[in-house]
């Protein structure tokens, strides 16, 4: 059974043109880009290629981006650096929103004298940015918002957070695994100081991402070693993948139209008819400023995971958060952070889309959906009760 | 123009068998293995598999085994969990022959309020053990002593250390990058507390690695974010990359045998007809304790840098030293540590097979290399000095 993939903040399918262009780094033009022999640095000079696709997506200088394996190390790098940067700043500000990587790591630094301030969210999860300005102070070595939450695809304003920061003399440091392919950025206007982005998640593999660190930012790093990636991040490169990773860059410029326009187009039909059908259903986030790709639905009264399983069945895969706390019985500190209430948060199904899915999945999905919810409202007590109260 | 390939120990041909392990995992299978539907669920049995295949080539369980994203990580990631662990010890013993992974590292935390030992060697690169033994205290945190050297193929008592380190309840760590799928290597009759692993180097794709961490050991991740690795490395999987690795640790049990006697056979051809045909050549390390694959040539009073340039018009792909430390000028630190003269130390070139050579590529490179090495020496001051003096 072909899945209908609704899943894609969790991962994506790798874009059988950045397979394509990876494919002859594996047995064939193996060398290290570090070896003085050209075999190696031939390789090396793609890598340079790479690393300037990844730069025209992000409207950035080639030498202000970082490799490294994943969104998480991202991340773990920029605020590492910019707390040693500034060894006597002990404020951190963070958001109540932010993926696992940055809000366990905040929550590391909390445990271990550091001053962590997180940022609250209304209903809608909009972010309280006077509670923000507020607590910026001259002990803040850094400030870290999300561009895109990924539960609920909710936008924050990160470039006017960053203007504020700034002006602060604060680095600024942005997690926009989510945005990034899916709504224009462009690094050169910007005050944004780092960025982090996952491979995998815009159609690049696993075990990729990249740091962006604009010139002149602090910078001391994170894996120490080699002098690889300008002696900011040590380690062999990943060849195969950055290679990946740049033709993953450029698809994503060619594909963005197609994002904001036909996907946009499925997600609002999907979500449109889905709240139609089905009753005491809402949309979790802010419905004015969200990616194009991503719907959070909450089903009251019934549990994500019951729903997920009984999607399952028919190869519809989606989530009921993100996939980097699946496992754990708590609802996702997300919705908690917006006062959802307990019995729509726990029900909560994440459908996030790709420029790979068709409006017959939609059909599909939105043909499926409202019985595999009535089946387990008749099943649940808190939904007899609910409709009771 | 095929290259004959020399630079095994910088990094090597992905396998094509891995290459077809991985293959279905980049846009068929590409879910994530922490969702929660099967097209994600089952990607993660695979993991599972793969983290088994690598317990079995160290003779560990697999819940012992931590995939990271290199080699690097994997030191960086010992280090820390060591020191973290141990928060009120603060000495480190390791040598002064190390990877520039565990050597960065322990001269940054020697900035930074630690008590670093570096373990002295002889002139055929042999640990001073005594002198290591008398250093361990109390406030030792970890000692980290690799198993084989990356430029000379020496192999070190790893074994033999790490027992007396654990009398003293100490941790023990070793970068085992280069040693593992040459030498045989059983961690369940072993003291060794933590064990690093590189994919690159034993035929699976850059960017995967593998921390070795034998259960009971005190242990605090490095990344921190999601649960993925049992927590205890955030970070979406890099699915791809870690079935590869799986696939190439059986490989590597396979290949074994051959690695010990057709390899071994090539370099002590190649190593025993350059010494004979190049007047004022000799082998760095130990003859007796060494790689299979591996030897290190000093050519004196000539320039490695420019030998690597000749080989290569010829296509012929070798090393001066490690790729980490490419592009610096300095003669390796660890032919330096072993006292070898800066005329022999700037003149070695190291050659490092793999299975995938051939006799006749070691008969090629018998012939081509003493012209290059007179040659150079034709037009080396040093050299007409050093045969008058």
């Amino acid at each position: 059974m072909k899945p209908i993939y609704m899943d894609n903040n969790a991962t994506t399918r790798v874009a059988p043109e950045v397979v394509e262009a990876m494919l002859p780094y594996f047995s064939d033009l193996y060398g290290n880009p570090s070896s003085m022999h050209a075999f190696g640095g031939n390789v090396g000079a793609t890598l340079k290629a790479a690393r300037e696709q990844v730069a025209t997506l992000l409207g950035a200088m080639p030498e202000e981006i970082l490799f490294t394996s994943c969104g998480t190390e991202s991340d773990s790098t920029a605020i590492h650096a910019a707390i040693r940067a500034n060894p006597d700043k002990r404020h951190i500000i963070t958001t109540r929103v932010e993926h696992p990587a940055v809000k366990s790591l905040c929550e590391h630094l909390a445990d271990n004298g550091y001053r962590v301030t997180f940022v609250p969210v209304d209903r809608l999860g909009r972010l309280d940015l006077d509670f923000l300005y507020k607590h910026l102070s001259d002990d803040t070595a850094i400030v870290s918002v999300m561009w895109a939450n990924n539960e609920t695809g909710t936008i924050f304003p990160v470039e006017e957070i960053a203007r504020k920061v700034r002006e602060r003399g604060i680095v600024f440091h942005s997690d926009a695994v989510q945005a990034v392919g899916k709504i224009p950025i462009n690094m050169a206007d910007s005050s944004i100081d780092m960025l982090s982005i996952s491979g995998h998640k815009l159609h690049a593999p696993k075990g990729v991402g990249v740091l962006y660190i604009r010139k002149g930012t602090k910078f001391a790093p994170f894996l120490m070693g080699g002098h690889q990636e300008f002696g900011r991040r040590a380690g062999t490169e990943n060849t195969a993948s950055i290679i990946g990773m740049g033709r993953a860059a450029q698809l994503a410029m060619e594909c963005m139209q197609d994002e904001n326009t036909r996907v946009r187009a499925l997600r609002d039909k999907l979500e449109t008819e889905l709240l139609k059908r089905v009753p005491k259903s809402m949309i979790n986030g802010d419905p004015e400023n969200r990616l194009p790709n991503t719907t959070s639905i909450a089903f009251e009264y019934i549990e994500g995971e019951a729903i997920l399983l009984l999607m399952d069945q028919y190869g519809i895969c989606a989530s009921s958060g993100s996939a980097c706390t699946s496992g754990s019985l708590e609802p996702s500190h997300v919705l908690r952070a917006m006062g959802v209430p307990f019995t729509a948060a726990h029900g909560s199904i994440r459908y996030s889309l790709s420029i790979y899915n068709t409006e017959e999945e939609i059909d599909f999905i939105i043909e499926k959906m409202p019985p595999i919810i009535e089946r387990l409202r008749q099943m649940s007590p808190f939904w007899k009760e609910g409709m009771i109260a």
